[in-house]
C-alpha cells in the first residue's frame, strides 16, 4: 500500500519508526559540498498534496538513485517514519525512479500534481473541433501550424505557475473555457470578427508552452525569462501565419491580439488592445482567468469552513458555501 | 430649415450676417452681475453635435426666455451668424422655450443629445423579459420593486458621465448588453447562481439613476456627490428585498453584488468580490463597458481616419475600419 | 501558580520534564483526519504574551476538552515542559475549560488578551457622556439608538485587527479620544457644525463592531467580508436616524461623514469627504489614529532599546526614549 | 473711480470705447523681439479678482513704464475698453507705477491680491505670544532666533503656491492655525513633549519663507527649485539652535520634526516621523492644511450653488450650505 | 525675403494688411463639408518656431494646391498678414509646394523642423564606423543587416515625439551618443561582452524607425500602435540575425537587449533586463535620454531666464546658467 | 583548524557530537530574563557564508564571554556539533573575544563578512587620487574637508543594508567606479562642469557613513532614522564648503547634487534634479547601483545554475553564464 504525504503527516509522532512506502515527485534537487569534499543532496519530495524535505548523504543506499534522476522524477521509495516535533522527516531505505511507461498508468500522475478536473483527452478533442471551426482558410491553417508545432506541450502546460488554472492541463482548460465564451459572446457583439477574435483566444496563450518548462514541477524556462510568453507567441503566431500565407493585415491584427492581451502593460502587454477583436479577447481571458480561481477554490473548498484562505488574485477570501435559500 | 451647430460652424466668416434658425440645448447659463448693477447671461447652447458660447444681456429680446427656461430647456433661436477669427458667435433675434409636448416629437431629442443606437422602449421590453424570467420569486419581487420606484429614470440615464455608455438611455443599453452576455455565460459558469447573478445585474447601476441628473446636460446630484452610486444602489436593494421578504442570506449576497461590482476600491467598490456571483458580474460589467466604448468609437468613426482619437478608456485610439481579407 | 507563556519559554530545554500549569485562549484549532480515520486537533494556545503550537490525538485525555471549548475558549491546562530545540512544545495531561462566570474573575482577561490601558468602565461612562451633551435632540436620539442597539459589543471591540488600537476596548478607546480631540479643537473650527461633528465621530466606527468578532481571537466576520464596516456603520446610522425622526438633511450629513471617514477610496471610503464636518472627522480620526499607534509602542517599549521595532503604521522605527534636556 | 478687473469683464461689448480706470498688478512681463528688431512686451495684469494679456509695443506711451516697473509692480492705469468675442482686451493711455509708500495705503493691497481674512498684525502679536510662552530657555531662544532672521518674510508668506492658505500672510495664518490646534490638543497626548512640539510647529515651513518669492506674484525661488523648503527651514533651525546652545538631544529632534513633517516622502519628507512629537505635528499640519482649503472654499462660496468647483486637495466639491435643520 | 513664423507673430495687429511670404509645413490638414455640401480645409501651418491655424475654402485660388500636397507637403505661401486680437489669421493668395529637389536645398529644412545640432551626415559616418568596429563577424553582419533594411528612415527618424532627442535625427544621435558612451564605459565593466553591448545598443531602439512616421509631422503609424517599437525592433534583429547566421544563443541574447531595454513593463519593455549587457544597454539609455533632455533645455535656454520652463521628463526645471566661479 | 559555518553545515546528522572550533561574529544578542530571574542569551552568530542561532544560559562557561563581548564582537568558539532534524544548533564549551589587534591579522575579517573584492588600499588610493585631479581649488579642499572627518568610517562603511554594494568597503567601491565612469563619461558631455560634477559624485553618499553603524554587523544610527543619509551628507558637505571658503554658488550646486542624487522624492530625494550636473551624477549612480547588482550576483554564482535567484534590485533572475559563441 502506497501512501500519500497528506497520509504520513496525519499519522504523527507515535508513527515514529513505523515502515511505509510512498510514490513521489523530486520537487528540488540541490547538490551541496560537506567539508570532507563529498557530495549530498537537499531534496523536496511531494505529491499532489503536500511535501517533505530530507537530506541524502553520499553513502545512502538510495544516492545513486536520486543522483540519476534529478528533478521532475518520479521515485517510488520505502523507509522508515520518523518525525521531530511533528516535521516528517522520514528515513528512505530504497528508491527506484518510474520509467515513461509507467508514469503512463492510469491515475498516477494524478496524484502527484495537481490536474484539471475536466478530462485531457475531452478537452483537447473540444480544442481541435473549435480550431476546425474556424471559417477563413488561412486564419485555419495559421492556428492548427502553431499547434501541430507545439501542441503536445501545449496540452500538459499549466496557464500560471501560482494563480489562475496553475495546474496540469491547466492552459489548455483555461483556453478551452474561453473558446466557449466566445462562442456564446459573439452573437451580441457583430462588430466582432467570429475568426479573428476565435483565432487569438486558441492562440493567445501559446508562448506559455515555452515559458513553463517540467512536467511535473513548473518553474520559467530561459527563453520564458529572456523573452516572456507574450513575445514568444506573438512569434509562433507570425511564423504560422507566414507559412499559411495568411494576409498581412490579418496576421498583423492576430498578432495584436496576443501582444496586447494582458491589457496593461504593467501586467505583460506589448500594447494596448486597440481594434475590437483584440480588446474582447482581452476582457474574455480577464473573466475565465478570475472564474478559474473561483472555481478552483470552490473544489479545494471540500466544506471545511464558510470561506476559503484569503484569494491573491480576488484580493478576498471566497465564499464557498453555495446560498440556501 | 433648421440648422445645426456642425453646420452653422461649417459656413465659416463669409456667412457673416445671414440669417439662421435653430433648435439648442441650454448645456449652460451662469447668471452675473455687471458693474453697472444689471444681470446678464453667459451661456452655452448646443445639440448633439457641438456647442458655442454667448453672452445675453438684460436688454436682449431674448433674455426672459432663457431666464425662465433655465439649464436643460430647448431652445427654437433665431438671428444671424457672426463669426470672430472661426468662432461661431452668432447674434440672438428670437428665443422660443418647447414645450414637454412639443419635446415627444419624433426624432427631436435624437438630434439634441446622444443617444443609444437601439430602440429605448424595445430595450426596456427586453428588459422587463430579463426581470419576468427570474424564477425566485422573491428575487423576482425584488428587481421589480426597484424598478417600481426608479424605473422611469433609469431609462433615459447616461451609464457614465464621460466614459462607457455616456448617452441618453446609456444605462438601459448597458444594463441589457450584460443581460444577454449574462444569459449567454450562465450555461458556461455552473458554480453561478443563474437567478442571484441576473438580479445582480440588473440591479448593479441603478444608484446611478439618482447620482446622475438632469435630461438634457447630465452632472452628479447632491445624493451621488455625498453617497455615490454604490450605496445608493445598495441602499434601493435593500428597501425594496425587504419589502419582497427576500431571505436574509439572499439579500445579503444581492448587495454584495452591488456593493463590489466596481472591481476595486479605488474604483470605488465597497468591498472586493466574495461570491461567484459576484465575480462573475464584476467581470461582465467590465467586459460590456469596454466594447461599450469599442461600439460607441465606431459609430463616430464614420469612415474618416485609420483610427479614432485616443480612447481614454482603452489608454488607445482604436482601429476602426473592418480587416479587408 | 499559573506560568504565563512568556515564563515558560524562558524556561528553556534544561527544564524538560518539569510539571506547569497555565490559562490559556485557544487561538486556533483545525481539526483534521489521520489516515486511519482518527481525528486530531492542530492547536495553537496562548495568552497575552505569546502563543505555541501544540497537536491533540482522540485518545489523549485532554481531546474531549477542547472538542467541547472550540475557537477563544479559555483553558486552564496541566502538563509538563517539552522543548524540541528551543521551541516550547508542552504534553498536556489535563484541561478544564472555564465558565462564563470565571472568565469574569479580576485580571484575569486581561492577562489573556491585550486591553486598552485605560478602564473601559470609565471610558464607558465618559463615553456616554459625550452623547449626552449633544444638544440637537434628533441628533442625540440618533447617536443613542445605535448603541442601544450595538453598545455591548461595541464596548469590547478592538478597532483594528492588526494596526492601531487593535485591542480589547479599542474601539471604544480610540472613539473616546475621537471626541477629546472634537471637543477641543471645535471652537477654532468655528465652520464645522458642533453636534454634526460629534455625532458623526461617536458614529464613525460603529460598524466595526459587526466586522469585527470573537471575544478572545478576532477575525473578519462573514458581513465584515460582504459589507465591511463602512457601509454596515452607515446603514446602522440610517436606521437609528430614521427611527429618531432625524431630518433627511441632518441625516445624509451624518451618513456622508461614516461614509467618507476612510479618507480615500482605497482605503475604504465610499466617496471623498465633501462637507466641513466630513473632513473635520476624517482627519481627527487619522490623527488618533496614528498616536494611538505612538502610545501603544511607548507601552511596549518598556525601557529595551532606543528605538521599537519598525512600525507599519509609520513606516518607521520610533524613538521610544523622551529627550533627556 | 478705479474700476476692477471683475467689473471690466462684467461690461461686455456693448461698453466698447468707454474710457476707464484701474489699479493693476504686473503678473507676468515678457520682452519680445520683433522682426524689425524692436522690443514689445507681453504682459498679464490683474488684480485679486481676475486678470487679463495685452501687448505693448515699444512705440506705446505706457512702454517705458512698464519696462521700468518689472513684473510683481502695481500699476495704475487709464485706457479705454476693447473687447474681441468677449475677452477683455483693452487699450491702455496712460500707466503710472506706485511707489513703496504708496502701496501702504489702507485697502490697497487686499483689492489687489488674496490676503488672510483674519488680520496680519493681530495673528503675528498671537504668534509671538506662542513663542513667548515656550518655557524651556534654550527652545524659546532658537524659535525666537529662526524669527529674527525671516519674520518679516515669513509674516507676509503665503502657505503654498496653489493648494491650502494659498494667499499673503497664509503661512502665518497657517501657523497660528496649527499653534492653537496644538495647544488644544497637548493635553490630551501626554507622551508629547509640549515645548518640543510647540517650538517644531511654529518653526516648520519657516523653509517656505525662502521656497516662494515676490510679494505680489509668487513662484519658487532659485533655493526653493535648489534645496526644498524642508531643507532650508531645517537648516534654519539648525543655525538657531546652535547659536542658541541647544542640547544636541533637542536640536537633533527639534530639526527631525521639520525633516518629517511632510508625512510622506513622496511629499517632501526627508524621513518618516519617528518621535512622538514628530508625528504629532504632521499630522496636525495635515488637519489645518485640509480645514484651511475648506475655510476658503467658504468664503468664496458667497452664496451662488449649493457646491463648490471639485477643490484638487479635497479630491471633492464642497457642500458650501450649512445645515438647516 | 520670406519670413519665419515667429517674425510674423512678432509684427502683431499694426501690421495688418501688409504683404508677405513664408515657407511653411502643413502640419495638420483635415477636410471637412460644409452645410452647402462643399468641402473645405481646416489647416495648422508652422515651420520650426511656431504655427497658426488657417481655413481654405473651396474657391479660394489656393484650394487645390493645399488638397494636391497633403499633411508633411512643403509650401511656399505667400498673401497678407491679418490679426485677430493677437492670434495670426493670414489671408493667403498664392501657395506653391516645393518637389522633393527642392527640399533638399541647404538649410531649407533646419528652418522648417528641429533638427539634431550635429551634422547628420557626420553622425552617420561615425555610426557606420561603430558598426564597423565589431569584431564579432556575425554580430556586425547582423547589426549590418538591419541597416541595410531601415538605414535610410533610421537616419532622420526623432527619438521620441514629444520627450528627448524629439527631433530630426534625434534617433541618430541619441543611439551615437549611447556608443560613445558604451564605448567609454566597457574598460569599466569587464563582466559585459562588448561586442554584444555595442550590437544591442545599436539596435535597440530601431524600431522606432517604423514606429514614427512622417518626415516633417511625426505621428505613431499603425504598425507602431498595434505592435510597439520594441516588438518591431526585435522582429528586425530576429529576421537579421537568422540572415547573418548568428548562433542561437547570442541572437538570443541580443533580442533580449531590445526586449528589455526600457526598463519597466509599465514604459514598455517586454520583460525585466536579465544579462549584464542588457542591464548596462538599458542603464546607459536612460542617462544618455536625460542629459538629452538637459542638452536641449540649454540649447533653446538662450540666455532669458536663469531656469527653463519645466521639463517634464526631469520633473523640474532646469538651471540653465552655468556656474559663474 | 577552524570550520566555517558553510562547512559546519554540511556535515549534517552524522556528525553529531564531533568536536569543532570556529572564528563567528555575534550578529545578534539579546538579553532575556528566564521566570526564576536569570539571564540569559539569545544569539545569532555567523561567518562570511552563514549563521545558527543559540541559547546561553546564566550556567554557562561561556556566558561571561559573550556579555562582555556584545554585538558585532568577533568570538573563537570551541564545543560540539549537534543538529536537530538538520538544524545546526552547537553545545559552545570555550568562547574567546578576539581583540582589536587580532582582528587585524590578514584574511581574518575577509572570512567573517562580505568584502569588496577589490583591494581597499587599492581602492582608497584611487580615491584619494580622484579627490586629488579636482583642479578647482576650493572644490577640491571641501572634498577633502570632509574626508578628514569622515574618511576612516567612509573607508569600511556598505553601500547599503540590503541592495546593491551591501557589503564592507561598498560605499568606497562604489564611489570610486562611479568616479571612473564620471571621468570616462565627462568627454562626452561638455555642458557638464567637471570639477562639480566629480566632487559631487565623491561626496554624494557621505552620508551613509553616518547612517550605518556596526563593522560587523550593519543597522541604520539613530541620526540615520531621524535625518537620513541624504540629509547628513548635505550637511557635511556644506559644513566643509564653508571651512574651503567655497562659492556660495559652487556650494549651493554642490549640495544640490546631493539632496538630488536619489533621483525621485519617494527613493528620498529632497528635490528633482535641476542642474546639469545632478542630472548626470544621479544616472551614473543609477547605472554603477544596478551593475554592482550584476557584479556581486556573478561572483556568488560559481557555476552553480544558468541563472542566479530573482535579484529584488533588478526585478529579475540574472543569467549568470557568459554568451559561448
Amino acid at each position: 500500500m502506497l501512501s500519500t504525504v497528506r497520509e504520513l503527516k496525519a499519522l504523527g509522532t507515535d508513527a515514529n519508526g513505523r515502515p511505509f512506502a510512498s510514490l513521489l515527485v523530486v520537487k528540488k534537487l540541490a547538490a551541496k559540498t560537506a567539508s570532507n569534499g563529498n557530495t549530498f543532496f537537499s531534496l523536496e519530495l511531494g505529491d499532489r498534496h503536500g511535501s517533505f524535505s530530507c537530506t541524502i548523504f553520499g553513502d545512502s543506499p538510495v544516492f545513486e538513485v536520486f543522483k540519476a534522476a534529478g528533478e521532475g522524477a518520479v521515485i517510488r521509495v520505502e523507509g522508515k517514519i520518523e518525525f521531530y516535533q511533528g516535521r516528517l522527516s522520514p528515513r528512505l531505505a530504497k528508491a527506484l525512479a518510474l520509467s515513461e511507461d509507467e508514469l503512463g498508468a492510469p491515475g498516477l500522475i494524478e496524484n502527484l500534481v495537481e490536474i484539471a478536473p475536466e478530462n485531457a483527452d475531452e478537452l483537447w478533442t473540444e480544442f481541435n473541433a473549435f480550431i476546425d471551426a474556424i471559417t477563413h482558410i488561412e486564419l485555419r491553417a495559421t492556428v492548427r501550424a502553431v499547434f501541430d508545432e507545439i501542441g503536445a506541450t501545449f496540452k500538459w502546460s499549466p496557464a500560471a505557475i501560482a494563480m489562475h488554472h496553475a495546474y496540469r492541463h491547466g492552459l489548455l482548460e483555461h483556453t478551452v473555457h474561453m473558446a466557449r465564451a466566445c462562442r456564446a459572446l459573439l452573437p451580441l457583439y457583430p462588430e466582432v470578427h467570429g475568426d479573428l477574435a476565435m483565432a487569438g483566444i486558441l492562440l493567445h496563450d501559446t508562448g506559455k508552452a515555452i515559458e513553463y518548462e517540467g512536467t511535473l514541477a513548473t518553474k520559467r524556462s530561459r527563453r520564458g525569462i529572456l523573452q516572456g510568453h507574450v513575445v514568444l507567441g506573438y512569434q509562433l503566431a507570425r511564423k504560422a501565419g507566414m507559412k499559411a500565407k495568411l494576409s498581412a493585415e490579418l496576421l498583423e491584427r492576430l498578432e495584436h491580439i496576443i501582444l496586447s492581451h494582458q491589457g496593461e502593460p504593467e501586467w505583460g502587454a506589448a500594447v494596448y488592445a486597440a481594434t475590437p477583436e483584440a480588446v474582447f479577447a482581452s476582457m474574455i481571458d480577464n473573466l475565465d482567468a478570475k472564474m478559474g480561481m473561483v472555481q478552483r477554490a470552490l473544489r479545494q473548498a471540500a466544506g471545511d469552513g464558510e470561506f476559503s484562505e484569503r484569494l491573491p488574485g480576488l484580493s478576498s477570501p471566497l465564499l464557498t458555501r453555495p446560498p440556501t435559500a
